[in-house]
C-alpha cells in the first residue's frame, strides 16, 4: 500500500564525472610550472557585517563589496576563455545569486560548467577551526555545498577545502573535510618555526591523518600549505587595493617595464619551486575582498602570462597558467610521490616569537557562549521539532515559522571572525542580532510542533534569561508548566533552576507524581544584580530535576504554596605590548601576558553554602567583579562551577585575562589532552611539538591551546576532565595544574587588522561586560572516564529546551487526546539509541525526506565499554516516521556515499585500507561521523491532524 | 596642367548632422527634470605624471589608473543602453584607443554614433586659463579635436566645452571656444562671492560674450556653472573612492534603504533647482579619476533612477535620467530664456576670504619660460620650417625627425596642473622632460630643413643655453657662422648675445656686410656662476643686432680678431598658515603674503654700466639672490629688464615671494590692465568686480591677475606695458604702481590636494632654484601704445631660433647655388604681412596640405592705424608654395567654417548679428582669430631636390 511506497528523491545528484581534467589549462613536463590562482578572500564579516560586506556599505571601515567582485569576475572570466577564477564563501555567493537574472545565472552556470569558475570550500563561511564545534561546522557546509548542489549540480561541487585564513588548523576539521570528500586542503597560516622547517625540508605539502580511530584513508587529506600565505608574491599585486607597479608594455610611453616584471616574476618562481617537491608551484593571485575590479588583475595577469611564457623561446623553462587549486592539485596527485605523514594538529599558531595566536580562544566569551546555545537551539527547535511536529510546525497555530534564519544565524558565526572573537565590536552585535532574530523564528516553530504533539495551543513561553534568574512568567505566576525537550538519543536528567518569588512550590510531572523541589536564595552578584534590577527582579530560585525521554518531552506543573558559594580565580595582567622582547600587546587575536606568574585575585573569598535534598552549593565571592558557585546536584557525577566574571576593572590601564586554575596531585608530566572542535581528543605537552624541535618563546601563551567542549589530565590513577559550556582556551603550565581562560578585557589592539581593542561594553553593562558560564568536574579512573565525560558534554551542548505556559491550561484550546497525560510526555524515538551513538543530525531535508547524521561518539581507545561497534536498525529508529527508504551520503550531504571517490595519496609512512559497511542494518565503528543519510518518510502516529 | 589640380582632401568632414536630439533621453515638460551626467575628470598630470596616471602605476601616490576607467566604462554602457558617459581628455583616450583589438574600436564608435559616449571639451587636455598662452590652446584643442574627428567624425565632435576644475576662467578662452564652434561652456569653479550672488539671482547660467572687439554672437558662449563644483551631491557619490552608502534594496538583507535614499535625493534636486531658471538641472555624477570600476556606479546610478521615478506613481514630480553637457544643453536652449550678460573674466578665484588662487599665476616660473620657449621652437621648428623645408625635413640628411613628439609634450604642458605650476616636482620634472625630448626631434627637422633652403649639409649646433651665458660652439671656436630665423611674417630686428672668450670678433651679414658688435664681461650672478662653472665659462659676451626676413632667415658669420646694473626688487614673506584670520598658507595655488607691505631687498645697489655702440647696460646687484641688468639697444623702443632671482633663502623658515615693482608718477585711480591669454586686454580695478560687490578679504593676493604676455597702466598722458616674457601674475596695489611676481619659494602645502611644499631644487640648483627672466618695458603715448606692444610681445613670443655652424661651411658638403650668398638668406613669404596680421600657424596638415591661421592682432579700440580691417591675397602669400586651394574651417581645424553653426541665445542686453566675410581675397577684422584654413599646395621654387 501508500505507506511503504518509495518516494522519489526531488534532489537528483548527477553522477559526478569529473569535469576538472577537461577544464584545465595542459602543463609542460618538463618545465617549472605555475599555477596562477586568482582570488578573493571575502569574510563573512569582520571589520563591517556580513550585510555590509555584500553591499560594499561602510567603506569608511573598509572598502569592500562582495556584489561588486562577483559582478567584476563574471565580466571579466567572459573576456578570455583563458582565465580561471574560484569562489568560496557561498553566504555572499548565495546573495548574489538571487539577484541575478536568470541569463546571468544561465551565464554564471555555463562558466562553472567549463571549469572556468570553480568553488572551493564551497561551505556558507570559511569557519574558525578553533573556537568552533563540529556539530555547527558541519551544518553551514551543508548548507553551502548544498546550495551549489543544487544550483550547478556535480560541476558546482567543490573538489578542495581551503582555509586560507583560519589562525590554526584542528585535526577534526581536516577528518571532517575528508569524509566530505574533499580530495584536498589548503591553508595559509601555520607557526613559523613550523613552516621553517617545512620549507627546508620540503613538506609543505604533506598526508593529514585526521584521527586515530577511523581506519586510513576514511579521515586522510591531502595538505598544502600556501607560499604566501594567500596573497600575491611580492611585486604581483594588481588589485585596486594595491600599489605595485602595473606592467607597462608601451613603448610609447615612459617607463617601459616588461623585462623587470618578468625578470622579477622568474625569480620568485624559482626561489619558491626550491622549497616545494614537484614541478608545480602555485600561486595565489588575490587577498581580501579583492577583484572588485578584476579588470585590473586580469589584464596585468594576462600580460604576466604572455611575456613570461614568450621567453621560453629564448630557453626558459618556466610555464605560466591560470589555475585552480583543483588543477594543482591534480598535477600533484599525478606526480605520484610520497608524502609526509602528519598525525597531529596545526595549534597553536605563532607568527613571530611573541605573537601566539591564542588570545581568540577564549574572546568574546559572551558571543561564544551565545554561539553555542544557539546551535542547540538550532538543532532542538528548527531542526528536530520541525521534523516531529510535521507540515503545522512551520505554518500552524502560532503563524509561520521557519528554520532558515536561525541556520543562516548559525552558519555565518562559524566564521573565522565570528565566533573566534575577532570581528569589530559592531560586528559582534551583528552576529548576536542575527542569532537572536533566528530565535524568534524557531520559537514559532517549537510553538507550532508541540502544539501538534501535544494537543493544546496554549500559549508557550519563552525564558531566555535563565542563566541571570530572570523570567517574568515563573517570577510571579502561582501556577504554571514546563515542558522540557530533550534533543538527544537517549533520556536525560536536568536539573532547572527557576528564579520565583514565592518561598515554597510543589512541582509535578508529566504523571502527576511529585517532584522534589527547592526554593534557595538567589546568589547575588554586582553586576548581574544591576541588571536583573531593570528586567525584573526574583529573590529566590526553584530548583528540581526534570526527566525527559529520547528526542522528546515531559511536562512538569509548578504551583506556588507560600508568598515569600569553593577553587580558585586568579588572573593575568595583559601585555600592553610595551617589554623588552616584542611590542606584541594582547588583542582579539593573541594572547600575551605580561608576566607568566598570575596573579591570585583573593587567596580568600567570601562563602555561603547552600545544602538541600537536590542540591549543595558553596557560592564565593573573591572580589566585586568575581563570584563562583561550585554545586553537586543530588546523583549527578559532576561537580558544577558556574563563574561570574566582570566587569573586568581597567582603571589600572591594565588589560585583564582571567583564568580559573584547578590545581590537582594528578601526576601530568607536562602532558594534558584537549579536544578537537568537540570530538577526538588529541595529547598536548608542556613546550613541545611533535613535528618540530620548537623554542618557546611564551611560556603561557606558547602553551595554550583550544578546549571546544573538555581538556583533561590525567595519571595512571586518576583522571580529572572539564567540561566547558562554550570554546575556551587552556593550557598545563604546572605539574597537576589545569587552568582554563574565562574572559578577557583588553585596552590595545593586537595589530592584527581589527583596529580595536578588545574592550567589551553593552547599553546594559555600560562599565564591562559580565559573564557567567559553568564548568562540569569529573574525577574518574582514566579507563572509564570517557564513559562519564562524552555523554556530560553532550548534555553539555544539546541542552534541553524548557518552555512554559501560565496557569491551567486552557480546556477550550485542549485538543482531544486518547488518555489522560499522554501528550504530556512524548519521545520520537522508538527506543533510547546506545550510549555510543549520537543523533547528530535530524532535520527536514524537502518535504518527503529528512536528512539524518547518526554517529559513534567514542574514539577507538578511550572506553573498554564503548569503544565498541554498535548496530542500529534504522527502519525501527523512529516512534512517528514510517522509514520509506534511505540513501547514504558524504558528511556534508552533497554526494552520494557510493559516488564518493577520492584522490588516493601515499604517505611516506602507514598504509589504508578502504572501509567498507551495509546500510539498512548499521553498524558504527567508533569515532565514525559519516553516517549521513536521507531518510524518505511519512508520519505514521503524531501528530492528529496529518 | 598639374600644377593647378585641386587636391582632394584626405579628410573628409562629414556633414555634421546632429544627432544629439535623438540619442538624449526624452525629459517631461511638466516635471524637474535631473540630468545625472557621468563622468571622470582625469588630470593630464598632476600628482601623477601622464603616463603613471595612464597606466595606473604609483598608486601609492594617489589611486588612479585611465586605462582601467575606459575599459571599465564601456563594459558598463554596453550592459544598459540607457546609460551614458562623457569622455573630456583625448590625451588619455588616444593613448587607450591605440591599445584597443579593432573589434572594441568598433563597438566604441558604435558607442560614439549612438551618443551613450559623448566627447566633450576634447583637447588634449583640459588647459589651463591663467597661465596659457592662446597659441598653444588653440594647438592643443585642435591636435585632440582633430584625433576625434579622424576616428569618429561628426558624432566625435563635441558641443560643449568643459573646464569643470581650472582655477579661474579667461575671457579670451571663451572666445576661442566660441570660435571653436562650441554650443556651451561649463565650469566648476568660481569666487565664492560671484556664486553666492548669482545662486540668488538665479545667474549660474549666463551667456559670456567673450570678445569687446569681436561682432556678436561672434564671441559669445553660453556659460553654465555646475552646481557641486565637478562632484556628484552630498552623499550621492558611489565610485570606488567614496565611503557613500550604496542603494541596499534586498529586504532580506539588513540596512535598506531605497527610502531614505529617494528622499535625500528629492531634498537635494529641490534645493538645487531653486537656484536655476529651468524645469532642468545637472548633476556631475562623477569626480577626479573616478569610475575606474564603473559598475559600482551605474549599478547605484540604474537603481536611483528606477526608485525615484517610481515616486511619479505617488505624485511626486520629478524625473530622473541620464544625460550628456550637451542634451542638458539642448533642454535650456529649448527654454527659450533670456539669459544674463557677462563681459568680464572670472579672475582671480577664490574659494574662501583669505585664499585666493593667485599664486599660481607665477609658481614654477622656469617651467612656466620653458613651456613658453618651446612653443616658440614648436612653431619654428617642428611647424613653418617642416612645411618650407618639404618632406626632406622628416626625413633628411640627418635623419627622420617629428614633429609630434613636441607637439605633444607641448598639448600635456598646457593642463591646468602643467604650465600652471600646481603639479608635484616629479611631474614637474616629467613635463620639462617631454618638451626637451620633443626638442630633440624638432632639432632633427630644423637640421634637415635649412640643409634643403640652404643648399649646405654642414652640421647645425644648437645653443639651449644661451640665457646663462653658455655655448661651447661660440665659447671656442674662430670662426663660426649663426643662422637667424624668424618665425614671424615681417622682418625683425634681434639683439644676439653670444657667451665668447676672445676680446674682438668681425661680425657680417650674408651679404659679406660687416656689422657693428661689442665685446663685454659677462654679468656675474653667483649662483649662475657656478652653474655655468660645470657646463663652461665664457668670460665675455659678443653682442650685436640681426635682422631677418619674414618667414625666413639670414646668416651672419662671426669671426675671432683678437684671444681676450637699475629699478628695485622687493620682496613678500610668504604667509606659513599660521596667523589670525586664517590659517591658508601660500602655496604653489594660492598667493597669501603675510604682510601687505613687501620687504625691500635692499635700497641701494652694487652696480655696474656699460656702454658702447650696440648697447647700453647697468647691471645691479641687490642682494647675492637678486640681480638685475637694465639694458636699451640701440634703436629699440623698449628698456629691457633682465633679472635673476634666486636661490631664495629660506634660513628665516619664511618662504618667499619676489616681485618687481615699477613706481611711475602716472595717475592709475587704481585701474591697471592685463591680457588674457596673450591676446584682448582687460581693465582691472582695485578692489572692484565688475558683477558683483567684492568684499576685499586679502588686499594683495585679491588683487593680482594673471599676465600672459603684458600688463600696462596709463592715464591720459603716458601709458606704461610691461611685455613678459612669460605667465606671470601681478597687480597694481598702489596708485601708478605696476608689481609683478617674479618667483616664488614655500615651505607649506597649501592644502589643495599638491601634499608637496612648492620649494623647488634641482640637482642642478641643491640650494634651491635660480630663475631668470626679461621684462620689456615701453612707455608710449596712450593712443600709439598698441602699436608698440603688440609686436614686442609678438617678438618675445616668437623668438628667431639660432642655429650655428663651425668654422668655414666645408666646400664637399656645400649643394650647388644659382648664386653666390643666396642660400644665406630666405624668406617664405613672397612680402611681410601688414602689422596688424599675424601668421599665428603655419604647419603641416598631412602630405598635401597645410593648416594656416591668420588673426589680426589689434583690439578694435587700441590703435588708430592698425585697428583696421586688413585685406590679404592668401594665392599670392608663399613664396615657395603654390596654393592649390583652400577651405575654411573653425578655429580648431574640425568642422568647415559653413557648417559651423551654433545654438543662439539671446542676451538679457545687447543684440547679436552674424558677421559674414569672403574668403579668397581675405579680409580680416580687427581681433578676429577664426581665420583657420587648410591650403592645398605644391612646393613652386626650394628645395630644389623636389
Amino acid at each position: 500500500n501508500d505507506l511503504f511506497l518509495f518516494i522519489l528523491l526531488n534532489i537528483v545528484f548527477l553522477p559526478a564525472t569529473s569535469a576538472i581534467g577537461e577544464s584545465c589549462h595542459a602543463t609542460k613536463p618538463n618545465m617549472l610550472n605555475v599555477h596562477l590562482v586568482p582570488h578573493t578572500h571575502d569574510d563573512v564579516g569582520w571589520l563591517k557585517t556580513v550585510d555590509q560586506y555584500y553591499y560594499g556599505d561602510r567603506n569608511d571601515i573598509q572598502h569592500a563589496g562582495v556584489q561588486y567582485i562577483l559582478d567584476s569576475v563574471v565580466d571579466q572570466l567572459l573576456k578570455n576563455p583563458d582565465r580561471r577564477f574560484i569562489y568560496v564563501e557561498t553566504a555572499f555567493f548565495y546573495r548574489w545569486w538571487k539577484q541575478q537574472s536568470s541569463s546571468m545565472q544561465q551565464t554564471v552556470k555555463q562558466l562553472v560548467n567549463e571549469g572556468r569558475l570553480e568553488f572551493v570550500n564551497g561551505g556558507w563561511c570559511m569557519s574558525d577551526e578553533a573556537t568552533t564545534h563540529y556539530s555547527a561546522v558541519i551544518d553551514q557546509m551543508t548548507m553551502g555545498l548544498r546550495f551549489l548542489n543544487e544550483t550547478f549540480g556535480p560541476c558546482g561541487r567543490p573538489r578542495v577545502a581551503w582555509h586560507i585564513d583560519p589562525f590554526g588548523h584542528a585535526r577534526e576539521h581536516a577528518s571532517m573535510f575528508a569524509q566530505m570528500g574533499y580530495d584536498g586542503f589548503f591553508f595559509g597560516r601555520l607557526d613559523y618555526q613550523d613552516r621553517a622547517r617545512r620549507m627546508i625540508d620540503k613538506e609543505q605539502e604533506l598526508l593529514w591523518r585526521a584521527s586515530d580511530s577511523l581506519t586510513p584513508p576514511m579521515a586522510d587529506l591531502f595538505t598544502g600549505i600556501l607560499p604566501n600565505g594567500y596573497n600575491p608574491p611580492q611585486g604581483f599585486c594588481w588589485d585596486q587595493s594595491c600599489d605595485d607597479p602595473p606592467i607597462r608594455d608601451d613603448p610609447d610611453l615612459e617607463d617601459y617595464n616588461v623585462d623587470d616584471v618578468v625578470n622579477r616574476f622568474l625569480t620568485i618562481a624559482s626561489a619558491q619551486a626550491a622549497v616545494y617537491k614537484t614541478n608545480h608551484i602555485i600561486m595565489t593571485m588575490g587577498s581580501d575582498f579583492q577583484y572588485e575590479n578584476a579588470n585590473l588583475w586580469y589584464k596585468n595577469l594576462d600580460k604576466l602570462i604572455h611575456y613570461v611564457n614568450a621567453q621560453q623561446a629564448n630557453g626558459i623553462k618556466v610555464n605560466v597558467l591560470y589555475s585552480t587549486p583543483s588543477c594543482y592539485l591534480q598535477e600533484l596527485h599525478r606526480a605520484n610521490l610520497t608524502w609526509s605523514l602528519k598525525t597531529d594538529d596545526f595549534f597553536p599558531y605563532a607568527d613571530d616569537a611573541h605573537d601566539f595566536w591564542t588570545g581568540y580562544f577564549t574572546s568574546r566569551p559572551a558571543l561564544k557562549r551565545y554561539e553555542r546555545i544557539s546551535n542547540s537551539n538550532l538543532q532542538v527547535t528548527c531542526n528536530q521539532l520541525e521534523v516531529l511536529g510535521g507540515p503545522v510546525s512551520r505554518n500552524g497555530h502560532f503563524g509561520e515559522g521557519d528554520s532558515q534564519t536561525m541556520m543562516k544565524a548559525m552558519a555565518v558565526a562559524q566564521h573565522h571572525d565570528a565566533v573566534s572573537g575577532t570581528e569589530k565590536q559592531h560586528v559582534a552585535n551583528d552576529y548576536a542580532r542575527r542569532l537572536a532574530n533566528g530565535w524568534q523564528h524557531c520559537q514559532v516553530v517549537v510553538s507550532n510542533s508541540l502544539a501538534a504533539l501535544s494537543g493544546s495551543s496554549a500559549q508557550r513561553i519563552y525564558c531566555d534569561n535563565l542563566n541571570i534568574s530572570v523570567c517574568p512568567l515563573t517570577e510571579s505566576s502561582k501556577k504554571f508548566s514546563v515542558n522540557v525537550y530533550n534533543p538527544l538519543a537517549r533520556p536525560v536528567t536536568w536539573p532547572v533552576r527557576l528564579p520565583v518569588n514565592g518561598t515554597a512550590y510543589t512541582v509535578s510531572d508529566a504523571k502527576g507524581k511529585a517532584v522534589d523541589c527547592q526554593v534557595s536564595v538567589v546568589p547575588v552578584s554586582r553586576a548581574t544584580q544591576e541588571v536583573r534590577r531593570n528586567w525584573g527582579f526574583a529573590v529566590n530560585e526553584l530548583v528540581f530535576q526534570v526527566q525527559a525521554p529520547p528526542l522528546g518531552y515531559s511536562t512538569y506543573s509548578v504551583s506556588l504554596v507560600k508568598d515569600g558559594p569553593p577553587p580558585t580565580s586568579t588572573k593575568y595582567n595583559a601585555s600592553d605590548g610595551n617589554n623588552s622582547q616584542s611590542d606584541q600587546p594582547s588583542g582579539a587575536y593573541i594572547f600575551r601576558p605580561n608576566s607568566s606568574t598570575p596573579f591570585i585575585i583573593s587567596q580568600t573569598a567570601k562563602t555561603e553554602t547552600v545544602q538541600n535534598s537536590v542540591v549543595q552549593e558553596v557560592r564565593q565571592w573573591f572580589a566585586p567583579w568575581v563570584s563562583q558557585v561550585v554545586r553537586l546536584y543530588a546523583d549527578s557525577r559532576a561537580l558544577e562551577l558556574e563563574w561570574t566574571v566582570g566587569p573586568l576593572p581597567i582603571d589600572d590601564s591594565l588589560g585583564k585575562e582571567v583564568i580559573t586554575r584547578l590545581d590537582t596531585s594528578i601526576k601530568t608530566s607536562e602532558i594534558f589532552y584537549t579536544d578537537s572542535n568537540g570530538r577526538e581528543v588529541l595529547q598536548r605537552k608542556k613546550d613541545f611539538r611533535p613535528t618540530w624541535h620548537l623554542k618557546q618563546s611564551e611560556p603561557i601563551a606558547g602553551n595554550y591551546y583550544p578546549i571546544n567542549s573538555r581538556a583533561f589530565i590525567k595519571d595512571d590513577v586518576d583522571q580529572l576532565t572539564v567540561v566547558t559550556d562554550r570554546s575556551q582556551g587552556g593550557g598545563s603550565i604546572h605539574n597537576g595544574s589545569l587552568e582554563i581562560m574565562l574572559h578577557r578585557r583588553l585596552l590595545y589592539d593586537d595589530v592584527r587588522g581589527v583596529g580595536e581593542p578588545l574592550n567589551e561594553t553593552s547599553n546594559i553593562f555600560p562599565e564591562g561586560l559580565v559573564v557567567r558560564g559553568r564548568l562540569l568536574l569529573s574525577l574518574d579512573p582514566p579507563p572509564t572516564a570517557a564513559d562519564t565525560h562524552r555523554p556530560l558534554a553532550q548534555e553539555m551542548v544539546l541542552q534541553p529546551l524548557l518552555t512554559f505556559t501560565d496557569g491551567n491550561l486552557n480546556p477550550h484550546t485542549q485538543l482531544e487526546v486518547s488518555e489522560e497525560g499522554e501528550n504530556d510526555r512524548f519521545s520520537g524515538l522508538q527506543a533510547a539509541l546506545p550510549p555510543a551513538v549520537h543523533l547528530l543530525t535530524l532535520t527536514q531535508w524537502d518535504k518527503d525526506s529528512v536528512l539524518l547524521r547518526l554517529e559513534h561518539q567514542f574514539q577507538s581507545w578511550e572506553s573498554k565499554v564503548n569503544s565498541q561497534p554498535v548496530t542500529i536498525n534504522l527502519q525501527k529508529l523512529f516512534s512517528t516516521l514510517e522509514v520509506l527508504g534511505m540513501s547514504e551520503l558524504n558528511l556534508s550531504a552533497n554526494q552520494w556515499k557510493d559516488e564518493m571517490i577520492r584522490f588516493d595519496w601515499k604517505p611516506q609512512t602507514g598504509t589504508g585500507h578502504t572501509h567498507t559497511y551495509s546500510v539498512n542494518l548499521m553498524t558504527i565503528w567508533p569515532t565514525v561521523l559519516q553516517i549521513t543519510f536521507i531518510l524518505d518518510y511519512m508520519y505514521k502516529l503524531f501528530p492528529t491532524d496529518f
